[in-house]
């Protein structure tokens, strides 16, 4: 196989990938090709891993009845997380992810195993987090998958991970990570919605990069 | 700005990068243009984060002697490691490390701000890891982006984290992510280098992929 050059136009289009990815909470109903989501898979696999030991485990969640199990464990950290806030904005932004777990067609929950064989240890004795740290990276391959496919995708973080394992039924060693709605935008922007709506803006790339 | 479409020249381009884009221990010696080095930049800050919090922090380290004390601080921790595991081959995959960190033109020291007042903790109550998380996806932003120039990235995982604040000066609410060797590879591979040399080999995609 020859090595690929990768050119100015290519780089073009990756940059147009990362701008237009976004959280997505506005979803179409009609489902999304398996051979979309194979693809979307394979493209995850090749994510880098500590050791190679590629710890992720990607869950689809089609049962109803699970899906609303976790719709309602969502709703209850929510209002947990908006009493201990007392923002009154929070609330509003909250509520979006609602409106992804109501209609996006696919829901995928992402586990890490936290001490997989695979990999034999290399590289994780002094930071062990590099496991997890392998599913968050193969977490954000697939949203770049999906957004290359043009999809979205809408993470959800206000669940509580053990009851998680238990809701999805899933192995009690597996760390939930990500709970993933996956489906085509209703409308797709190049800015944040966060952005968007006042809550928060983008910081100045210089301010993140500093020397010594 | 029009929505971009995505399509499969795109695609086909996009799974060679991923395919391409190794851990990278052997490097050329020329330096990676600075207007280079800003594009990865650039592109590396359109990383989703929680609460949109952007809470990575790049640290260039160009001083010699700050490089010398990582070098002789992965050294150290990597005869624990090697005591620790009695795996008779670990050593030479661990050694591999070492000649990246001689050879790079560019070291780039990865924090996370814990606690970033930016995104305002929306999105974090219940998974306060996805702060750090958001970090890590900003890793892997930069080695996409680096590879997308036909640029090398080598993570160095085996250092105590505590250990690099105080050698980098950074301030001590930062975590350290991840020590990254930076530049031209010296040779390039669609294998990982852990399985060109029988460390381990990658998992059949459909192992990781669970229906419920």
């Amino acid at each position: 196989m020859t090595v690929p050059v990768f050119d100015e136009a290519f780089r073009e289009q990756l940059d147009s990938l990362f701008l237009w990815r976004r959280d997505v909470r506005h979803f179409r109903r009609d489902p999304v090709p398996e051979s979309v989501l194979d693809h979307m898979l394979a493209l995850t696999c090749s994510t880098p891993s500590v050791g190679l030991s590629q710890p992720w485990r990607f869950l689809r969640v089609d049962d109803e009845a699970r899906r609303n199990a976790v719709r309602a464990e969502f709703s209850e950290r929510n209002a947990e997380a908006l009493a201990a806030q007392r923002q009154s904005d929070s609330g509003a932004y909250a509520q979006l992810k609602l409106a992804g777990l109501d209609r996006a067609p696919h829901h995928i929950a992402v586990f890490c195993d936290p001490d997989p064989s695979q990999g034999r240890g290399l590289g994780r004795l002094t930071m062990p987090e590099t496991v997890q740290w392998s599913a968050v990276m193969a977490i954000h391959s697939f949203w770049l998958a999906a957004q290359a496919h043009n999809v979205g995708l809408g993470w959800v973080s206000i669940l509580d991970p053990e009851r998680m394992n238990s809701l999805l039924d899933a192995p009690a060693e597996w760390r939930f990570m990500a709970y993933l709605c996956v489906g085509y935008p209703d409308e797709e922007h190049n800015t944040p919605e966060l952005e968007r709506r006042g809550w928060e803006k983008r910081a100045p790339e210089r301010q993140l990069w500093i020397s010594r």
